[in-house]
């Protein structure tokens, strides 16, 4: 896949996640990955994905930046949501959080193998209750 | 600039923290940048820069992951060092400190005019004090 590919797959991917099509994750998550060095299959991760939504109904996948160069993707994410219940550990219900994530993928061929992803926390702590 | 150029040159502008020599950083950061969203001159974030390496003589910029695509850079910076005084507001004076930082630039031309930058700063303050 080139850069003008994997950009239009991982805006893809970004789709499914906002359309929480998550049986479609298979396309775009390999079985076996890496989350910030930690293994998991791509069960755990979309584990991960259903309780992050189940805590934030509206939650909504934005790219303000994106970088894309071989294999590998570079996202930074604006979230613009309101919790229902607890979310990152943070108790945040009711409280809308603007936040930051930046997220680095690398892909083997068109699903992603590694997920290197920082969370701007203290922003969602100082918007949380 | 193509991508090859504007990869050598972010390496060139992390050699140029690496050995401390800010004199040159006017060959790579603009007059004028936003940080984070807020306006500031090359001089604040030459002051910005000093200040940390002040408390933390040891500083290396490592990039561990770097994806570049036409005017932008974004970068997995692995840091590895131990702080001589208050880091990030953190105090950490002694601790051995491993953490990451994940980098978003825009250049215009051969300088970078925008940075976005998150810190995982929850890992400064589980090494910290």
């Amino acid at each position: 896949v080139n850069a003008g590919d994997l950009r239009r797959r991982y805006l893809d991917y970004l789709a499914v996640l906002n359309e929480r099509r998550f049986d479609d994750l298979v396309e775009h998550v390999a079985d076996d990955l890496t989350y910030n060095g930690s293994p998991m299959t791509r069960t755990d991760y979309r584990d991960l994905l259903e309780r992050d939504v189940a805590a934030v109904p509206d939650l909504t996948y934005v790219p303000g930046l994106l970088v894309v160069e071989g294999d590998r993707v570079a996202c930074r994410l604006d979230f613009d949501c309101t919790p229902v219940g607890t979310f990152l550990g943070i108790e945040a219900a009711g409280r809308r959080l603007r936040f930051a994530e930046h997220v680095f993928y690398r892909y083997d061929g068109p699903r992603f193998v590694e997920v290197r992803s920082l969370i701007d926390r203290d922003a969602v702590r100082r918007q949380g209750g």
